[in-house]
C-alpha cells in the first residue's frame, strides 16, 4: 500500500497535501451561514465537550490547548481510545490536528478529509484547509500576539514535532507548555478501554531468535555504542513486540499490544497493562526474577515515572531512537550528559534484517496470499462484464478469499479498491457513498494486504477487463518498468534506496510523467504493513541482504484513472563478475500482470527477460501450492497469464534468437553488397 | 576535479578517509625511536613556536589549544596566512588538525598525507593516522580524564564542527573554550600578510546583473521568508564577491577577497581590508553614503563587534547560511530569537542558478578550454612514444596551452596528471619526487581547468597510447556509460542530485566495479572550480535550468590504474511528450573521448546516439573556434576523433538501419518457415 500522509515520510514533503478531495457529493455538508445553521445527522454535537475542555484548560491558565491526532508510540495507525480528535470534534478522518482556545475551535486538516469534516463537524468548529505545523502556529501567534501558554501533551507529541512548535511560537512569546495529563481524556467519559483480551506469543515453529538471543544482541549494540548508553528505551509498539515475540490486538490491522520497555545491561523493564499477562506469559518471560534475563513487568502508565526516576542514578545514559520517542519520556531525560539519540532504536534497525525463518515464513506467507488475489482477478474477469460488481464487493470478495488461507489473522490494512476516477486518489478506500460500479469501460486498482501468523503482505494490481487507450498502455507499462528496473538493479550492500529511487520513475519522467508518493517501505513478519526504517525515502537506512520491501510505482491521472503495481521484494546476493559484496531483489509477490495493458515494444530486452523470469518463478512457486489446494481452475488461469512473453516490435525488445538471426543477416548482407 | 576529502562533501563519508597513501619513497622521513632522532632536511623546528603557543595558553588556563586547517570563510582552499597548521607542525599537507597541550603535540591527519607528515614534521610532534574529530575527542577524553578546558578559535571552527566536539566532549566534562584571538597567530611572528593588491570588478560586458539587481533580489528573498529577518550575513567569500561582482586573488587558484556583508533592508556593510579598495571602486559601490543603496565599507577584523552591536537592537533577526558561518560569527548571534538559519544562504542558492549572460559566457569559456585541452591531447599522441615527457611536462603543457587563450587567468586548481598506478590515488598531483614517465605501456589521466574572466572550467580526459587491456576498455566503457546516463536522463525540474546520482555507477555496478568519490559538483563564473551546493550529493540542492555541475564517474584499480571522465554540463528544458516542466544535461565540456577504449558493444542504442549527437556538437562548435584560433591540425585531430561510432558488434548497439533489416528478415523467415 502507497503511503499517503503519514508524516510525510513516503510521499516526500514535496508532494504532501497537493491531492484533491475525493469527488463525492457535497450535498449533506453542513452550512453555518444560515440561521439557524444547517447540520445534517452526520454531525456531532460537541458543545459540551468542547465547554468540559475548557473548564480543564482554565486551571492550566494555557490560551489554547493543542490536539494532534498521534497516540503516545507515535504510530502509524491509531486504536480507538486514540481518536481524540473524533471525540472533541466528530471528524473521523486519520490525519490532523485540533485546537481549542477559550473562544474558538479548529480542525486543520489535508484536502483528502476536507469534505468528510464539513459532514462531520458542527459549527463549533472552523476548517482549515491545510495541515502544516507552520500554518497552526501563524495561526496561533496571530490569534495571541501579546503571547501567551499554548498547553500540549507531550504523549502525543514527538520530538520533532515539539521542536517545531517551538521554534515557530517562541519568537511570538508564546510558551509551548507540556501538560503530562491529556486534557481531553480528562473530559472523555466514555473513553474505549484498553481492550481486555490477552498478548499471545509466536508459536516456537515460526521463531528463529528467542526473546533472550534478542536481548543478547540489542545489549551487544549498546556495548559497541560509542556514547556508552546504560539502558535502550523502546517505545514504538513493534519494538516490544518484536523483541519479546509477542503479539496483541490493540490497533485494528496491526497486531501490537501498548508497550514501552527500558532495556538496561542488569535489568528488563516491561510497561504493560499488567493483567493482560497471562500466568503462561509471565512463565516465558521469567518475570519472577530481577536478573538480566529476567522480565520484570510494571504498570504501563508508570512508564515515566519510572524512567525518571532511572535518569536520576548517578551515571546512566538512555539511548532513545527520535523518531518514535514521544516528548513526554524525551523531556524527563533531555539532560545532554543523559541521553544517547540514533534516528531508529537499534531493535528497528536490527528487526529491518530478517533472519533465515523470517525470510523462509514470509516467503511462504505470499506464496498463500497469491492465492488469494489470483482468485479475485480471475473471478473479476467473469463478474464484471455481468455488470453486478462494485468496488466493495470486490473488497469483500478478495478479504473473503484471503480469509481461508491458512493462519489467516484478517487484512493488514482497508483495502483499497478503485475503479476509474477512485484510482486517481492514491489512497482511496470505498465506502457505501462512494463505491462505484465495476465495468469493462474502466481501469481497475485493488491494494490489498493480508495478516498471517507468519508474515504480513502487500500487494497492488491494476488491470482493464475491456480495451484500454493507447494512454492507459503506455503510462502502465511504463510503471511496469520502474517496476522491473528497481527490481533487477545490482547494487553494492549499504545502498540506500533513495539513491536507486529514480529507477522506479524513469521510464514515466521519459515522456513527462510521474507520481507524487514515494516507491516503497519495509513490511513485517506479522507485524505493520509499513515497516520502517526500510525503503526507498531519505530516511531509511541503507539496504542490507534480508531486508524485504514494497516496491510500487504508479500514475494517476485526474478524474480519468490510476495505476500502481506493487510487489514484496527481498535483497538477496548478486554474484557479480569483479565483486560479491552486491545485492539485488527478488521478487515474492506471485501474481501475474494484466497483459493487455503491456506495450512489450517499449521495453528493453532486459526487462523482458526480468519479466520472463518472474513469470516462471510464480509458475514454479504457485503451481504446487495452486495443487495442493486442489486449485485447477486457478492453475489454468495463471499458467495462461504467465506465458513467456515474446519480443515485441521494438528494436530493444527483440529477442537474442533474432537478433543473432539480425547478426547473421548482416554478415551475409556486407558480403554481398 | 573529482573532491577528496574536503568536509567530506564530495566523497560522502563512507568513503572518506580510506584510501592508501601515494607510493612515493619512504627514505628520509623521520625516525624519533633513534637518539638522537633523525631528522631530515625537510624538518622543520617547532620547539620555539611551540613553547611560544604553550606560555600564551597558560595565561588562559586552557588544557589543549585545537588547530583546524579552515579559514574564517570555511573555504575549500585557504590562502598562505591561514596555513596555520604548516607553521605550527611544518607539515603542509591541506587537511588535518593540531592539537597542542602542555605536555604533548598531536597532528590527526588522512591517509594521503601520512608519509609527507613524517618527512616535515620534528620528534616534538605525534602523528596520529586517522582524521575524524571523535578521535580526537576520544584522545582528549583519555589525556584529561579529570576535566578542563579546551581552547579553540572561534573563527576557524564551523557550526557544526563545534557541536561536534562539544557533544563529544560534554559528557566527559572537557568544557570547549571559545577563544577568538588565535593563538598561533599571536606567535607567528612571520605570518604573511593580507596581500596588497586591489579588489577589481568584473567588466559591465559580462554582467548580466548589476549588483544593486541583486541585492534587491536578496533582499526579496529576506522578505518572503517566514522567519522574518532583518539582516543576512554572508560569510563564504564567494557570496561577498558575487552580490558586488567583485573579484580578487587572495586564495591560490581562487579569485576571492577576505571579506564579510552584512545587508539589511536599510543598509549595506561590506567587511574588508578597506586599504584595498581603489577610488573607483568606492564610487563603484557608492561607499559615501548611508541609504539602502549604499555600501559602507567597515574593516574587516571588525565584523564580530559590529555583528554583536547589531544583535543587541530590538527585533533584529539575523538569517545565516549554516554551512559557511563560522563560529565567532553564530555564537554572538545564537540568541535563538535572533536567529534564523537555512543550510546555505540565498546568495549561494541565486548564484547556483546561472543567469542568461553567465550561461553564454560560461559556455564560451568551455569552447576556449577545449583548445587547450586538445592541444595537449594531440601533441601527448606524438611526443609521449618519443619516451620524454611525464606527468610534470603534460601538467606544463596543458597550463601554458590555457595560459594563451583569451582571459586565461590561470589554473583553477593544481593540474592532476597521473600515469598508471598514481591515477588510482584519485587526487594525486605530481611533485619532482613521484614525476612519473608517461609511456604507452600505461593509462593516462588528466584532470584540469582553467579559470578565464568569464568562467571557471574543469574537465578529466583519461587516454592510452598503446594497446589497453580488455579489462581497462571495460571498466572505461562502463565509466563512460555512467558519464552517458547521467547526461542524457530527463527529470523533472527539482529533482535532487542524490536521486539520480547511481545512474553514473549503475553499468559499474553491474559487473561489481564501483568508485569512491562522489559524481559532480557545482562549478562558477570566474570563481570556485567546486561550486556548492549544486551537484549530486545529500547536501546538494535540486536542480533546475540553468545549473552548471561536473559528472564525473570513475573507477581505480589500486596499484594499476585509474579512469575519470569528467564533463560541465548545464540544466536545461526537456521537451517530453506529456509535460514540459522537464529537465536534462547539455554537456558544454567540448572535447573527444579516446575511442580506443570504448567498447561500443556494451553501448546501449540510446548511448551510441547520444554520443555521436555529442561528438556532432562538439564539430559545431569546435571547429569554427579552431577555424578562428588558426589550427588547422587540432582541426583535424578533433575531426577524426569525433566520427560517428557505427553499431557495436552488441543486440543493444544495432542501428536502426540494422534493425529494420533484423525485422525484415525475420519477416521473411517467418513466411519461408
Amino acid at each position: 500500500m502507497a503511503v499517503w500522509s503519514w508524516k510525510c515520510y513516503f510521499w516526500e514533503v514535496f508532494f504532501c497535501n497537493v491531492f484533491q478531495s475525493i469527488h463525492i457529493s457535497h450535498q449533506h455538508q453542513r452550512n453555518c451561514s444560515l440561521s439557524p445553521p444547517y447540520l445534517p445527522a452526520t454531525v456531532v454535537n460537541t458543545t459540551q465537550r468542547l465547554q468540559a475542555l475548557r473548564a480543564a484548560m482554565t486551571p492550566l491558565n494555557v490560551a489554547a490547548y493543542i490536539i494532534p491526532a498521534a497516540d503516545a508510540h507515535l504510530s502509524e495507525y491509531t486504536a480507538p481510545r486514540d481518536a481524540r480528535i473524533a471525540f472533541m470534534t466528530g471528524f473521523t478522518g486519520s490525519a490532523g490536528t485540533a485546537v481549542v482556545t477559550a473562544m474558538k475551535a479548529v480542525l486543520w486538516t489535508d484536502s483528502r478529509y476536507w469534505v468528510q469534516a464539513e459532514r462531520q463537524m458542527d459549527c463549533n468548529w472552523k476548517l482549515e484547509t491545510d495541515s502544516f505545523i507552520g500554518s497552526i502556529s501563524d495561526w496561533l501567534l496571530t490569534e495571541f500576539p501579546e503571547g501567551g501558554r499554548i498547553g500540549f501533551d507531550p504523549f502525543v507529541f514527538s520530538l520533532k514535532t515539539q521542536e517545531y512548535y517551538n521554534a515557530n511560537l517562541a519568537p511570538g512569546k508564546l510558551l509551548l507548555t507540556s501538560i503530562p495529563d491529556n486534557l481531553v481524556d480528562a473530559v472523555w467519559t466514555d473513553r474505549p478501554p484498553v481492550p481486555p483480551y490477552n498478548l499471545t506469543r509466536l508459536p516456537d515453529h515460526i521463531i528463529g531468535r528467542t526473546w533472550q538471543m534478542k536481548v543478547d544482541v540489542i545489549r551487544m549494540e549498546m556495548m559497541v555504542n560509542p556514547y556508552k548508553p546504560t539502558a535502550l528505551l523502546l517505545s514504538a509498539l513493534d519494538e516490544t513486540a518484536w523483541l519479546f515475540n509477542l503479539r496483541g490486538n490493540d490497533i485494528p490491522h496491526n497486531p501490537f499490544f501498548y508497550s514501552y520497555t527500558l532495556l538496561t545491561m542488569q535489568e528488563i523493564w516491561l510497561f504493560v497493562h499488567t493483567e493482560r499477562v497471562s500466568e503462561d506469559l509471565q512463565a516465558y518471560l521469567n518475570s519472577s526474577c530481577v536478573q538480566s534475563m529476567c522480565v520484570q513487568l510494571r504498570d504501563y502508565d508508570a512508564v515515566r515515572g519510572d524512567l525518571q526516576g532511572y535518569v536520576l542514578r548517578p551515571g546512566v545514559r538512555v539511548w532513545v531512537g527520535t523518531e518514535y520517542t514521544n516528548y513526554a519520556l524525551y523531556e524527563v531525560i533531555s539532560a545532554q550528559d543523559k541521553l544517547v539519540t540514533s534516528s531508529y532504536s537499534p531493535v528497528l534497525t536490527s528487526k529491518a534484517v530478517k533472519d533465515d525463518m523470517e525470510q523462509r515464513i514470509l516467503r511462504n506467507a505470499h506464496v498463500r496470499d497469491a492465492v488469494a488475489v489470483i482468485q479475485l482477478l480471475m473471478w473479476l474477469e467473469t463478474a464484471v462484464p455481468q455488470g453486478k460488481e462494485t468496488e466493495l464487493t470486490a473488497a469483500h470478495y478478495v478479504n473473503e478469499c484471503r480469509s481461508k488461507q491458512k493462519d489467516s489473522r484478517g487484512p493488514s490494512f482497508e483495502t483499497i479498491s478503485a475503479s476509474g476516477p477512485n484510482a486517481a486518489l492514491a489512497h482511496y478506500s470505498p465506502t457505501n457513498e462512494t463505491d462505484r460500479k465495476l465495468t469493462v469501460d474502466e481501469m481497475y486498482l485493488i491494494d490489498s494486504g493480508g495478516q498471517y501468523l507468519d508474515g504480513t503482505t502487500d500487494i497492488t494490481r491494476t488491470v482493464h477487463w475491456g480495451t484500454p487507450t493507447a494512454m492507459q498502455r503506455e503510462a502502465f507499462t511504463r510503471v511496469l518498468m520502474g517496476n522491473i528496473e528497481i527490481s533487477r538493479t545490482i547494487f553494492p550492500s549499504r545502498t540506500k534506496g533513495v539513491n536507486m529511487e529514480m529507477l522506479a520513475r524513469r521510464a514515466l519522467w521519459e515522456v513527462g510523467l510521474n507520481y507524487g508518493h514515494g516507491t516503497g517501505h519495509g513490511i513485517g513478519n506479522y507485524f505493520g504493513v509499513h515497516e520502517w526504517p526500510v525503503g526507498f525515502g531519505s530516511n531509511n537506512i541503507p539496504f542490507q541482504e534480508g531486508m524485504f520491501t514494497s516496491i510500487e510505482p504508479g500514475y494517476y491521472k485526474d478524474d480519468d484513472f490510476g495505476i500502481r503495481i506493487e510487489d514484496i521484494a527481498v535483497t538477496v546476493p548478486a554474484h557479480t563478475k569483479y565483486d560479491q559484496n552486491y545485492l539485488t531483489f527478488d521478487t515474492v509477490s506471485l501474481v501475474p500482470y494484466d497483459r493487455k495493458l503491456i506495450d512489450t515494444t517499449l521495453l528493453s530486452e532486459e526487462q523482458i527477460q526480468w519479466l520472463n523470469r518472474y513469470y516462471n518463478t510464480i509458475r514454479e512457486r504457485m503451481g504446487p501450492e495452486l495443487d495442493i489446494q486442489g486449485l485447477q481452475r486457478e492453475k489454468a488461469w495463471m499458467l495462461q497469464n504467465t506465458e513467456s512473453f515474446q519480443a515485441g516490435g521494438s528494436s530493444r525488445a527483440l529477442s537474442s534468437f533474432t537478433l543473432s538471426i539480425a547478426a547473421l543477416t548482416m554478415a551475409l548482407l556486407q558480403h554481398v553488397i
